[in-house]
């Protein structure tokens, strides 16, 4: 069983030092959140498996990290200036300001609970609200010195299309990948981690012949669903595909398949798969019309580049297609959260909390507990055991005496941990310890010497 | 011969694909620079490697990733909206914009080329600048509604404190750890890499009892001096203290020395390591009066939160001293280029360019290649042999086979893999392929089943 209602991710995550809400001692800021000692290993595994699936084993794939400030430019012809907005409507009346497309859902963004239809007031005709942060940039000010926080990493990659391929003289077909942050000024953030104004995106732009980008496509999404599942824990049966239908979608899009998530919330999107077409590199290029682009463009006055590839056996550039594969990092963790939260009733009754975490995502993978913390021996011991483990750098480990051995398996199983491992009377005669499986509760005895290799063997 | 000049560095870094400037495709963003594939890897793992000896072989260290937007009023009580200033005059007669601290030393902020004196024209007193970048958040745009891009990861930890604390019931003296972007709005962005405007920091603050600041102070100066040497590779000679005299210190701080590394241009900042005293956490608490400060703070009258630690030796709340050692990501990566440039000439009297990076930080371990791209068994047994050792997801290998060997042992010498591995008829027969040393360019031959092992052994 599953977490099922959020309720139970939020209060562990802040209680066990996961997730807190930003900037908390002064009220918070709306759709931030930090992340704690636990929270930052947890994220951090998930981008490193990320990492290593789609760049470190494949020969196909680069990785890059973008600047968050990009020149304005980019967004104009990636079509972020124009198309990144909500409608609002205000209300003559009441000065109530409403979202247009959830009018009477949604509560007025000045004044909280008060509703469109309660003053019966007149409404204005709806006005477009860009979703970019926008700062300005530099000593002066003035309209050409501003930059937006980028609401996507993808754009990065786009823009340094040429740069790589010069650099790494790929051939097609070949992809591009980057982690970092993004930025969308969200109207309602809600649902912790979910729907945020500051988040972290794992994306590929992927580039093909065009003609290919059906096939590969699929083999995305296929590769990306198997990887939340065998590589990530999410259950099977937690996901489902879902074709966005063509009237819904991006301006870009010659077909999006979003990979489903059964969060607490409901069934909502972890990972867009979209076939861009030649729409992003044609929008980015000079010259636009000599490349006989499919996708329609805005005109470009500003680029110095054709992001083109030349094509060796046709002796022809041409605009790759683009397969985009784009997870949230946030939503990752959410669901990795989700999928782990179970509750056990043991046999005395007692509940119990256990996170079952993959052990590569476990944010501590050992921890050592002394069996009696009034006998320095098993104490020195114990010490002595987590430090060996820990100083191999591969992984965190903790050393904890602070309650009985029951209450220090509780605290372990809560946030994942796979192994506890018991230093007792015994370890001091013939040096072996307990080691203690999170989700089946056994325990053996190992030889102490041998618990590195024991525990890098099982979390992988 | 580390390298003499920015240029040297700068250029490898475009054509091989280590750094490229932001949104170049559009003339750029001043003070912006993106990372290509192989500076992302040298990226990361530096940052690993700081990761790994702050936090995982430690055992009084936690680490966070908190928000890049967060409550402008952590920059109210930190200081920064009043101190994180530039001065800036105008010429009344030219309209002529200048930096106040350099005036005459530096040209127009709005005419390049144009200098105070030159137009004798009245100067304007100053003004204050500040550097911190601002943004709207929120649908309502409102004096209230905005938020800073953090100039600094520091604060970040600080308004965190206590979530971290009860969540790890950790015990004085601990540290806090955090890796992550932030943002400065330079007037003047220059040096490559070394002074942008968005940048990433590797910071810690540690807390401790008032009276052992000074000494920890001193262990971290040392501790973060000889990480850079023994770990990342600096030379000891291309490192130097400078102690901040006291009329310079920041306001925080009583007492700070700067990490200076000998960069091509010159003796510059690579990391900060300053005694903060109480002045952060007394700053962000309420009822600062009852604490007992030494530092002199603003009056808060928002915060929530008494940012203190309760001493089960004296049975009292007592807020700690906090030592903050702060490096620079990105001046690490331009000291570890600089460092690790080389021009050697050869017996033939070619010059090499060889980057001798250190096996952990190198972004590709491992290069494969046909000693005959025409002999498909040598082909197929080097590919091979790059997807085995690419598979072990460790160790980042490329396969090239586009030129004669000569020159792609060049190639691999300029982007610092340690190990070039070559396959030729031998190889066939025996099974053995020749490993050559970068940095010696010796060959020996080794069984190519024992490939993996032997070069993990000497990556660390």
């Amino acid at each position: 069983m599953a977490a099922e209602t959020m309720e139970q991710i939020v209060s562990l995550c802040k209680r066990r030092g996961f997730i807190f809400a930003g900037s908390e001692i002064y009220g918070g800021l709306q759709g931030t959140f930090d992340y704690g000692p636990l929270g930052v290993e947890l994220k951090n595994n998930l981008k490193k498996a990320w990492w290593k699936h789609n760049i470190y084993e494949r020969d196909d794939m680069e990785g890059v990290d973008t600047s968050i400030l990009m020149n304005p430019f980019v967004w104009k012809y990636s079509g972020h200036e124009d198309t990144f907005v909500d409608p609002l409507i205000d209300c003559k009346t009441c000065k109530g300001r409403f979202r247009a497309d959830k009018l009477g859902d949604s509560d007025c963004l000045l004044h909280p609970k008060l509703r469109p239809g309660q003053c019966e007031g007149q409404l204005t005709e709806p006005r477009a609200f860009n979703m970019m942060f926008k700062t300005g940039v530099g000593p002066v000010e003035s309209a050409d010195s501003f930059a937006y926080l980028r609401p996507e990493t993808a754009q990065g990659i786009f823009v340094n299309f040429s740069n790589v391929l010069t650099a790494t003289n790929r051939k097609l077909p070949f992809g591009i990948a980057q982690v970092g942050k993004s930025f969308r000024n969200e109207i309602t953030p809600r649902n912790f981690i979910f729907r945020v104004r500051e988040f972290e995106q794992m994306e590929i732009e992927y580039f093909v012949k065009p003609g290919t980008d059906e096939q590969v496509h699929d083999e995305f999404i296929k590769d990306h669903v198997d990887w939340w599942v065998d590589q990530i824990g999410l259950s099977r049966e937690n996901i489902k595909l879902y074709e966005v239908p063509t009237g819904e979608l991006a301006h870009y899009s010659k077909r999006t398949v979003d990979v489903m998530y059964k969060f607490p919330i409901g069934w909502e999107e972890l990972e867009g798969i979209a076939n861009r077409t030649d729409f992003d590199l044609g929008s980015h290029s000079r010259q636009q019309d000599t490349l006989g682009l499919s996708a329609k463009v805005k005109k470009n006055e500003h680029s110095t580049e054709k992001l083109t590839y030349f094509d060796h056996q046709t002796n022809k550039h041409l605009v790759p297609y683009v397969i985009e594969p784009s997870a949230g990092v946030d939503r990752g963790v959410l669901a990795v959260l989700t999928e782990a939260y179970h509750e056990d009733t043991l046999e005395n009754g007692e509940i119990r909390v256990v996170l079952k975490l993959k052990p590569t995502l476990a944010p501590i993978k050992v921890a050592v507990l002394p069996l009696k913390k009034n006998e320095p021996r098993i104490v020195e011991m114990a010490k002595r055991l987590k430090n060996d483990v820990q100083r191999t750098g591969e992984m965190r480990s903790v050393y904890d005496e602070t309650a009985a051995i029951g209450k220090l398996y509780r605290r372990q199983d809560e946030v994942g941990t796979p192994f506890c491992v018991t230093v007792d009377f015994q370890s001091l005669e013939d040096g072996t310890v307990t080691v203690r499986d999170r989700d089946t509760m056994q325990q053996i005895r190992i030889p102490s010497a041998d618990l590195a290799n024991y525990v890098r063997e099982r979390v992988g």
